[in-house]
This record gives structure tokens, sequence and C-alpha cells, in this order.
């Protein structure tokens, strides 16, 4: 393996609010495979990585075994002493300060998630408990902004998009800068970075100081998809499911741009969520938008939509094509409603407890070769079901492509299985071949081995 | 009973973090004598009582037996609806702006202490463990200000001093101010209310706009001593232990002032810890001071420590009479010596960790007639200990003066009574009669009945 | 002459905007008695005599003879290098914030006098440039702040009051502060302080970070009322005719407090100015008000504008006798007429172009023995001139107690003579007399010596 | 001509300190050619005209003749209501915030150089006045910030450089928003535009909320060089002399871009202050860039300087090619150097006092058909006249390509003829043949037909 530049540095939080008990650093501290220590520098190191050009999670850990890192109790709180760290984070020797904010969150959010871990209170086999953990979390990320009028667009789609569609999302951004509206991502590049960037100058252009550029993530794909330095508010939120609830409770309205099969994924679950019957009557703005060269890929999964959920599921979103300025005018259009319906139901503005999320949604799905098989995807489930399996099956495709423990898993014992009734299976087959065919599924410039086979 | 002018209200946090999920405003509303909705009724109450003559806690909760408190979730975060509160907290019908902060402050220390008290991590059996309990408390009250170099300057001293004593707390707290000195004090009148008013002109003078006005109480006293309203960060802790633990990590310097019972507590718990052998070389510095017209008392106060804790404890503290300026100078250089300390060991400006403070000190001390007369007092024992025991006796004067469980016992069962050597009975009774006669046990205007009785 | 202890000192400007080319500072070092220079340090001077306790301008500057400025242009902007400076200005050899800021608007207003005095495009002989110049002078002083609502309450009365009358001030400041409102005042003592000193324990309490203490005064009385240093705006401007109409343009309502020629100067002028018949329907809210023990006082003061200028000029006021929250209620209630006036009108809320003011009241009155003896007062006048006469005479009163040229003039020439009506000599000289007997014409101590002579 | 999509619009200043009196207001209202009204019409139709791919004046000002400015006095200060103005300044009918506060910025500076240009105590004759001015104007402009370190990096270089050109200053404007530096340009597209762009995103990154975008421009060059909306500190000076003085004493470095006619005239006008022996010592970072394929430009240049001002000249300045993070590392070490040496000499920060700028340098150069033929270019000359006449030449050719008055005249007599001798008019002569070559002259699109003739 080649060998790469790297620094040591010492760093201390900034105006932060980040101070730790010592019994907080002493299980920092904690040496072993599955303490704290190990999962943090795992962060951390992915944080640092922050201009890496590889999505695969076991290449960016191998390739600095020497990182390492000392927690020190200090006068101004606590100080890190880092080792070997990459010397892409920094500037003439001096750490990038969102860099070093992004480095004090993962610290904050794996002490919180640890503190609650071992605490009972939470039951986290109840539903609301776990929607009551969403809330707490990022109450102690400090993203809850009550009274701040709706405004965070959730920005969806790909981290490997084409350079005309990554213009397109910036210009996106842009346009929604324009509006004064936030952008809320997964962190990592493509799609999850262009908005920023464009939001980024307009609100530069709107003189907007306040601007919010979340990042949600989590420590299994933090590594693939390593947060972008425009992220000024990031969370590491334990796993997928509790991520996308986070996404759908903070965020006003969701915009999809291409992507692959995370995107899917994405789209999925929002659509099981706003086809329950509980959430009919929720204004939740959703829009498929990109260049004119995009207009294959959404007719393809508006295709897919068709054969496996049906017209009722279309009647969720929104697909616009090739304008940009509309796509945003529309979102602006869609947060007036949020803000009304709101208001009119009392709700807060800053966590939407109303939506209904069944607790299919909720259970972490351990994407192992057993239980991507046992799938059931048939057109005789209740289409709200269906859409949960289907969002499984796309969220184990990920986890085989870039999180660290698929792609161990299928490493060991060869692509995921995937089973169900010819009309579920033929157009799922085909979207994913369209991905394949289209770089989706791939940063650039490396050829893709599915990590999945769909059996007819 | 006479009737008070009442108003109905409705107040929403401003700017504030405070947003509570569903489960924990659920708690909160919950009714019965031992639920939370009472402690929090009783704990805004007497803020709301803010300018109150009165200090007996049992008066003011009956003085408003219909104020009621609704608790609403709303866009804003959360809405209280108030019915028959105090008039005197409202200009105009608009609530003061301190008040509604501490009202909220009251919130958000109410639902951490319960969210704390079911974890079953904190095993407050264990004297580290309370003081990281006391730690996580602070900093969820966002006290901890990482970095920030050392000047809070608590001051004790009693609610109820004259005139004249009155003002010389205010030109200490003036001198403290132009020395960009912070303020924290047990909230109330008198001692507690003078150093800030005094600091709070100072300040406006030096532009200083980020003062801090600590108020640390607890839900016993809180009636007793309404928070002043200068206070801009309220902490309301669990009992008086974790409150006075409160004091000394969180406090750079302490000055006492003239007072009572109450601050004779204070000053044998501080001299308790500071002659503990760990302590001997952490620089804390402690001031005495008041007018030329109250040398007497702190002659009286210096001759009792002499005669129980003996000398070494004199020199744990500067007796300074008639010289406000000198005082605050004086805690000016001390700050320097803790700072310097500080980046010396490399110990944190925001908490004094280094501190070692005996279980002792930290297990509560329930003040029943059975408690009160069993303490041991004897020169005996280890002048650690018995400060310790001296304290307690204090802690239970107090109670029986002013806390409203305190009051119920000794309308029950008549006065405590202390047993003890007559080498401390005799200087103790002096000096309890002493304060019985310069009124330093109750408000002006009540006449004072001893709620102890000195058992030589 | 006793010495008094003195500094030297070096300061510059915190965050500040005083910055100046090379010409300006050049202009600043020339010496010579009538240079800027030597009005610069007599500014300086008597704002670094904040504590005193004389009126005496002369005394002040005699008490620092060799008191001097040295001026350096540099990195931060400017430097003052400050010899035998008066060392109660200083904390800990540290000058205070407000002190400090003082003096470097002090520099600001020199320079801009001077800048503006060459000017020949300022016609300083026709109204409404003298109304220009006052804007100028206080947009330069950055003093105007556009799309504030009016709140800017003036505080006019005596310097020399009694503690009752000075804690009263205070109440009303308290109250004031209360309800969100600012005070400006002349500066100095007495009722110039005790509002701003309530205030700002009432903005405290009110979480009111911005709260503007304003203080319009001039080089000829700024010695003998040096602005106390709760003060954060000040402005110099170059005579009393442009202080008072910055009073009047600046402020949004007005109230009086006990005082003595001063005050009643202030009075006559706000009343030549509201019986103006273009002014007629301007809301202009003018409270006297004071503690129970002034009663006296406002009703001969009530009389003598009776027996002046009669039955309208008494509706232009009202007066609040022991009621400090009524007076603040009922100043808050008029603010809001003005407010709406200002919409209605579209007027400016900074400045107020509508109020007409006759050039009489705008030209500079020189208090000379001549001038004074040749005043008309006469009820045969239009009402209207004989008020901006009767104000002329106090004028030339507080001029011969208290301004430098006056006490000079006094001195080689004995007092002024006022000749008029005996209809109006009658109840002038009375309310003089009562002015006297009252000690409302020097600070106590010291024993008043009039400086004119009513001539019936 | 074709019709531009127009709207109506009221503006008010945002937080604006922009107040004006009713005699600033009733001269902007004055009609007439000469009058402030079409001169602030002018500019505020170019500041519109952001998005505009025109660099002729003439044609954007003939786009909008129906264009009208409406002044209002108001409660918020000043309201501006528009009529049939372009478009694109508008998001959803709302201005652009960044437009309306420049907007603001033009009144502002048209106000004042009204006031300045009546005023009589400048003579502008005088060179020592002239940098008064420039100070004054830019104090007034709220531009001087003293105490901060130096941080402002001036980049020159083409509005019309081609994409790779483009690319390569965002790129170089990233780094130095990496390390903390602030951009100031001339406006408008191209090479003025990039380096904001990419120090607004690592400003971003960097979390530097007070990044300082400094465009300085004048009345001429406004309308062809629209100033691009991140701009958020704007001057307009009245000439192109003053606007020069402003770039190199507000600066503290300088990056050259490769460029045309405009760039050249800069990099004369530097190096003819530079070559000043009384310049000598002062450090003045001066770095010329861009990608590799403008390397021929750069030795072009780096020639012509050879030919003409010789080898000294050279030692002025360094070329850094295809290196971007080199480029600003170089730059920020000469800041380092830049600060060490104000420190040293006690010299402001915040405007360069020291620099010694010839009175050639100041006055304004009419670029007639006249001024351009008699313009003396001559070896013989002293090497430092040589340069500003070289300057001259070039201004005339910028005049004579995009600004109005020039355009005119140019129209009308047929192109500038320069006559110098041969050892001077052969170079330049190349240079200028390269810069049409190269497409350097005009926006691309347009064929550019010189404006000049080199008469050998």
């Amino acid at each position: 393996m080649q060998s790469h530049p790297t620094i040591n540095a010492s760093i201390t939080p900034i105006g932060s609010l980040e101070v730790l008990s010592q019994t907080e650093v002493a299980k920092l501290k904690e040496a072993g495979e599955n303490g704290l220590y190990e999962l943090f520098r795992r962060c951390v190191l992915a944080i640092l990585n922050t201009g890496s050009d590889s999505d695969n999670a076991k290449t960016i850990l191998e390739a600095y075994p020497d990182f390492k890192i000392d927690i020190v109790q200090q006068d101004r709180g606590i100080r890190l002493n880092l080792y070997n760290a990459p010397a892409d984070a920094f500037v003439d020797g001096e750490m990038i300060t969102s860099t070093r904010e992004m480095v004090f969150a993962a610290l904050r959010d794996i002490v919180y998630a640890e503190s609650e871990r071992e605490s009972p209170l939470i039951d986290l086999n109840s539903g609301s408990d776990i929607t009551d953990y969403v809330f707490h979390f990022l109450r102690n990320a400090r993203m809850m902004c009550p009274g701040e009028e709706p405004r965070i667009v959730v920005c969806w789609g790909g981290h490997s998009i084409n350079k005309i569609e990554y213009k397109y999302t910036k210009e996106v951004g842009h346009e929604l800068g324009y509006r004064g509206l936030d952008v809320c991502t997964g962190c990592g590049p493509g799609a999850m970075k262009g908005p920023m960037k464009g939001a980024t100058i307009a609100h530069a252009k709107q003189r907007i100081l306040n601007a919010r550029y979340i990042g949600l993530t989590e420590p299994g794909i933090i590594a693939a998809e390593a947060p972008n330095p425009i992220v000024n508010e990031l969370a590491i939120l334990p796993d997928i499911e509790k991520r996308l609830e986070a996404f759908v409770r903070l965020g006003h309205g969701i915009i999809i741009f291409p992507g692959g099969a995370g995107t899917a994924e994405e789209l999925l679950y929002l659509l099981g969520i706003l086809l329950h019957p509980a959430n009919r009557d929720i204004p939740f703005p959703l829009i498929l938008t990109g260049p004119a060269e995009s207009a294959d890929y959404f007719k393809q999964l508006h295709e897919f939509i068709a054969r496996t959920l049906g017209f009722e599921a279309q009647q969720k979103y929104k697909i616009i094509v090739d304008d940009f300025t509309a796509a945003a005018r529309e979102m602006a259009l869609g947060m007036k409603k949020v803000t009304e319906y709101r208001k009119a139901t009392n709700d807060a503005f800053h966590f939407n407890w109303q939506l209904t999320i069944d607790e299919h949604y909720q259970h972490p799905f351990d994407a192992t070769h057993d239980n991507m098989s046992q799938l059931q995807l048939s057109k005789d489930m209740p289409v709200h079901e269906l859409a949960a399996n289907l969002r499984r099956a796309f969220s184990g495709i990920v986890a085989g492509n870039v999180k660290e423990q698929g792609l161990v898993a299928i490493e060991k014992h060869g692509p995921f299985e995937i089973h169900g009734d010819n009309e579920i299976m033929e157009p799922l087959d085909e979207l994913l071949n369209a991905f394949v065919s289209q770089g989706r599924m791939k940063l650039p410039g490396s050829e893709y081995v599915p990590c999945y086979r769909v059996v007819r």
C-alpha cells in the first residue's frame, strides 16, 4: 500500500460547548476493538479524509494504520493530540476549522450515544422510544432550533454522479440559498456536496450569516462518505434507520437528485412513510430533479415506482427536469405550506412529531446473507410493507457496496441473493442494471462488481 | 389570609434552547404530590415571588393557592400558561424577561434531575459519582464555559443583613465588576443581591456585556430566597450538598459577608474542605469582609473558629474590614494565582476537579430531630470531621428557620437539640445568641423564635 | 491648592471606528490657547473627572495644571498618551472603559466640528442649515438609528438635587428601563445620573443588551457636569442652542425632574417650541415628576408658567407627583402615540424633522452683561417671544453659575441685571429666590452667591 | 433594441447606517444631465446589471431607458422606489440583499463625493490632499478597520479571461480564504469574481463569518464591470486615479492574474510606485500567477517590463505559474512581513500612509485624442516617469474599450494614436497585439476593433 502524507497535531475545540467529565474521558480512552476509542478513531479518520476520492471504507481505514488520538483534559476543556493524521485536513499545519468542529461533534455524539446506550430508560424496542431517542440525540447535537420557520431542505442523491449532474445540484443549491433555505444532506461528495456549495455562494450574496449546512451520517458510512467541509452541523447517528428518521423529522422538505442504490433506498423509505394512512394529510414537499441529461433516469425510477408501489405512490412526488429555479421555487412554496400546517396544528417547527413512522422502518436491518435472501417481496403484501422490504433490499446493497461490515461479508460469502415475485424482480433487476450501466454504483474510475444477485 | 394581586399569562422561552420531547412533557404534566408538576409549580411560584419580603417558604406557597401551570407543546417549542400568578413579576402585563428565563431554567433543571434520577448509571453513593453528577448538571445548565479565564467570585452572606451591610456588599460588587469579575450567589436578597447590583453598574461602565450573574439554589430554599432578577444563569440543584459542591467547584474564589446560620454553614463547609490534607496546596482565595460596623461580627466568628477548629483553619481566610476596594483587589490577585495554578497543573478553568471533597460533605444530611441530636461534636475528633458535623448542625438550623420540611418538623416536635463537648457547645451557643441578638436569623420585622436548643 | 492623585497612561480606542487622517492629527496637535488641542484637553480633563464633587469648571481645570495629552498615529489607528491624569478615572491603572470611549467621542466631535466650521457650505445664519448641522453632527456621532421604534426619553433636572429626589429619579429610570425605554440626559450628576442608573438595573433584568444611555453636552458645561460613566453614547455639541435642539429632535419624549436655573431654561425652551402654531398637532410627551417632597417645587413652577406664559402653556405638560410607575407608564403611552404619528406622517423615527424651531432658539445667546440687561421681558410681546427671552435669562444665569466664561465675567463686572415688566419680574424673582433657598443653584455644601439681580 | 424583463420595486436599507438629511435628499432629486440624480441612476443600473454578459457601458444604459428612481424620506430613514429595473437583480420579486446593500453604498458615496466636491478645504491639486481625500472617502465608506491585522489581498486581472484561467483564480481565492485572507478587487466578472467565489467557500470551511470582499470601482467603469454580488463592501471612487490609490493604500498585497489593457495599466501603476526611491524598503507582496496555459502570457509581460522598465522593475514581483497553493502561501508570508514592518514603523494597519505616490499618478488623466497622442514615451525619461506615461497609455485604451466617454470619442474621431520611441513602441505593439489575439480585450463572443493605433 502506498504511503500517504501525514501530520501530527494538537487541537482544542473553538469556543466550543464540548466539555467532558472525567468519567467520560476515561471511557473514551478505554482500548479494545469494541471500546469507544476505536469507534472514535475511525470516525475522526473519516472526517479528516475529507478530500479523499475513495468510497471504500476499508481502504481508507487501512491507509492510515498508525493514526492515533490522545485525549487530554485541559484548561480549555479538552485537547486531542493526533498522530499520523492525513495531511489534507490541514492548511499550513493548522487543521481546517470546519474539520476541527466535526471532530468534536463526533466526540460529542459518541459520548452521548454511549451514555444513552447504557440507560435502561430507553426501550429501543418501542417505536415511540426510538423517536424520542432521535429527538434527544439531535437536541444534544444542538440541532433543535425552536421558533425558526421551516427552511431545512434535505437533499438526497448519489455520491458518484457525473459532472453535469453535479453542476446541476450546485445550481439547485444556489437557488435554494437565494430563497433563504438551508441544506441538509447525508455528507459525502456528489449530490451531497453540490447543493451546499451552491447555497454557500447564494447565502453570501443574500448576506445570510447563520445558514445551516446540516450533515447526518452514521459510523458505518462516514468512512465512505466523509462529510464535506461546508457542513457546519454534523450528527453521527448510531444506525441508518435512526439517521433516516432524523432526515424526515428534522427536514421540512426533500429534494432527490439522481443517485444509485442509496438514493433508491431513501426514496422507498420516504414513500413508504408518506403512503401510511395516518400521514396522508401532512404536507411534505418531495421533488425529484436533475438536468436534461438525467431525464431517462427519472423516467426509469418513475416507472419502477409505478410497477411496484403503484399510482398513489407516484402522487407523493413531483419530477422537475432541467429547471433548477422551478425546483427551488416549488420547494419554497412547499415550505410555506408546511409552515401554515404546523402553525394550524400547533406542531413544533423543529421536529416533525406528527409523522407516523412504522416500527418496520425504525428497527435496524442487519444486512446478512440470510436476512437478504429471506426478504419477502410480493405484490400480495400491503403496498406499505412491500415498500419497507424493498427499502431493506437497497439498504443491503448499499452495505455490500460501501459499508465495512458489508464489504467483509461479501468478500467472505459472495453476493447477496434477492428473491421475490417476478412482477417485482423484473423491474428491480432492470433498475439495478441501469444503475450499474450508468455508473451509479461506484465512484468513477473503478469497475463495479455487483454485491447482489437478483433471483427471478 | 390576605389576598394578593394575580395575573394570568402565557409565556414562551425567548431564543431559548429549551425544547422538550413528548415524553418529557408528559412527565411534567403528571399530577400528584410527588410528581414533577408539583415541584415545578413550587419553583416557579418562588421565582415569580422575586420582590417578596417574606422568607418563610410556607407563607409564600400558601399565599397563591390557585396558582396553576399548563404546559403546551408548540411551534416555538413549548408554551406555559400561568393562572393566578403573582402580579409583581410582570410589567404592564408582560413577564420580566429575567423571570421568564428563570422559569424555563427551572423547567430544564427539573427535567434533567428527573431523567438522571432514574438512571442506574449514577451511583450516588460514590463520591466521584456525585462530583460527576454535579458536573453533568451544571453542563446541562450550560454553566461550563471552557477556556474562560477564572473570574467567578462566589459571594456568601446573610439574606437579612442591615442597610449598612447591604450597601457595603453593593460597593464590593461594584469594585469586583470594575475588575471584570463575575458574581455567583445563592440567590435571594441581602448579601446575595447587593454584589450583583453593584457589579451590574460597574459592568455597564466597563462595557462588559457578557457578565455572568450566577444563582445556585435548591428546591427547598428557593421559596425562601427567591432569585433576584439580575441573576442571568440559574441552576436549581437537587439538595444543599450538591449546591455547596457546585459553589466550590464552579467558583474560583469566595467572599463571605456578614450573615447568620446559613453563612456559618457555608464557611464551615469550605474550611472543612480546605483543611483536607489533599487540598493544602490548591489556591482558593477566601475573603471575609464587611463595613466598619460589622467588625465585631467578624471578631466573634474568627474567635469561634479559633476555639473550635483552631489556628490552621484561621489561615485559610483573610478578614478585610471597611475597605471594599482592598477586598476586590485582593480577590483579583487571588484569581491570578488560581489561573496560574490551573495552567501549571493543566486543570480545567471551568470546574475545579482537583479539589478533594470528602464524602461526609457530599451525602445529604436529613435535618430530623434524631439526626440533629445525634451529631457528634467533640474536640477529640479529627478537626476535619468536627468541621463536617458543625456544618451539619448549622444546616439543620437553616432548615428549621426557613425550609418547608424543617418548619413543619419544628412545628410538630419543638426545637432541635444539639449536644456536644462543652468546649464546642460554649462557643457555639455564644455565636448563635449573637446571631439572634444581631437579628441575623430572620428578616427584619419578625421576632425570632429559635428552632434549636444547645444542650451543654 | 491641594494636590490630586494623578496617573500617566496610554490608551487606544477599543474596537473603535475612530481613525484620523494625518491632517486631522496635525490640527489636533497645534498648540495655542485657541487651538484644537486646548479644547480637546479641557474636554478630556472633564471626562476624566467623572467622580468629582465640584461643579465649578475653573476649579476642576485648575486642579490639574500639568495634565497633558500626546496624540500618536499607530497600527490601531490612534494612541493617546496622557500625563498627570486624574487617578479616579482608572481601576488598578487601567482606564475605565466607558471613560475611554468618551475620550475618543470627544476627539471625534472636536475633529468634526472643526472640519465643518471651516466649511462655507454651512451658513449657520439660516435656521434650516443649523438643523442640518445638528443632524450631520449626530449622524457623525452615530446616534441616528433609522428604523428603531421611538424609545428615547430625555431626562432633564438639576445636578444638585437632594437624596430623596435623586432616589426618585432612579426609580423613574428603573420603571422606564422595565418598559424598554432608553435614557438621554445632559450628562452630569443628580437628575442626569439617577435615571440612567435605575434604567441600567432594569435593562439588566429585562436582558436588554443594546440599551442606549445618551449624553448630550457642550464644551462650556462639560467641566461642570462631567458625563457619568453609564453614558454609552456621548456627543459634545458646539453650544447650548445646538445641544437643546439635539435634545428635542433626537428624543421622543421628555421628563423633567426638580432642578434649578438650567432646568427652568430647558422647560422654557421646550414650551416656547411646543407653543409655536406649526407644532400644535405634533405629539410630544412632556412629564414633570418628583417625589412627594417636591410637590411645592412643581406648584411654584406651574404657577410661574401660569403668570408668565399662561394657561395654554400649562396644557403642554403633565405633572405627576410621587408615582414613578405612573410617570413611566404615561411616557410609554406617549411613545406609542409618537410612533403612530411618525408612521402616519411618514416622518423619520430617528430625527424629529417636523418640529418647527424658531431661529430665536437656534442662534447662540452670548451671556454678556449687556445682552442680559437688554433682554426684553414684557407681557406685551407674543407669548412665544417672551418664552424665548425668559429662556435666555435663565441661560445667562446658568452661565454665571457654572460656565467658565460666565464665571469670569461675573468675577469682573458683578452680577447680571435683569429688567422687565413687573408682572414678569415678580414671579421671576420669587422663583429664583425659591431656587436659592431650596439649594437648587449649587451643589450642596457651598453657599450660593447670586450671579444676577432682578431689577423690578 | 430587444426588450429586457423589468420589475418595479421599493427598497429600504437593511440595518443600514445610511440616513440622509433633507438637504442631501433634495440634492439627489435635482434633475438635469449633470445632476446627482443621473449619476446615481447610472450607478444603480450598473449594480442591478450584476449578471449581465455585456461589458459595453453604453449598451447597458440604453437597454433600460425607462429605469427610474424615486427617493423618499421615511421612518426607516430612506426608501427608494425603482421603476422598470432589470429583473435579474431580484429573486421572486425581492432584491438580492447584496445588491440592495450596494445600491445604498452608491447612494452613500455619491452624497459624500458631492459634499466634499463643494468643500474648498480640499485642494485637489496637492498630492497629500488627494491622499487625505482617498482616506476620508474610504473612512466614510467604513472601510477603515483599525487594529485588524493586514490581510487584504488585492486581486487584479482581466474581466474576460477564459475558463481555465477563471477556474485558476477561484483556486487561488480558495487557498487565500483557507489562510484567512480577504479579497479586494475592482468588481466585475472574470479575475475579479473568481477569487471572491473561491474565498467564500474556503471562508465557510474555516468558519470565518466576517470576511471582507471589497470592491473598488468608479462611475465610469461600473457599468462595464458590474460588481459581482459577493462583494460585501463597495466603494465607488470618483476616478481611476483615486481608485488605484485606494487599492494600493488599502490593500496589503497584490496578486495579478492574466488580463488585458486594464491589468497592464494596474501593473504599470504599481511598478511605477514601487520603483520610487522613497518606497524601496517598504514591503509590498506582488505576485503574478496563472495556470500552466497562461505561462506564455506572463513570459510576454515579463519581457515587456524588461524591455521598457528594465531589470529592477522585474525584481518587484514574483511570477508563480500553475501552483495556486504556492501563490497563496507566498502571499500569506508576505502579509507577515507587512505586519512586522507596520508594527516596527508604527504605521497604521488600515491605510498605507508611508507609500509615496507621485502626483503624476494622482491627477486624473483625461483620455482625449489629444492627450493620448501627446504622451511622451521614451527611454530617455526617468524610468519612473516612463512607467507613469505607459500607465496612461493603457488607461486610455481601457477608456476606449469600455468607458462610455471613451466609446463616444472613438466613435466620433476614430482610434487613439500612440507615439513614442521605437524601443518602446515595438514591445508595446507586440503586447497589445498579443492581447488582441488572445481575446483579452473584450468579453468572448464579440470581435475586437482596436481603439488605438501604435505609431512607430
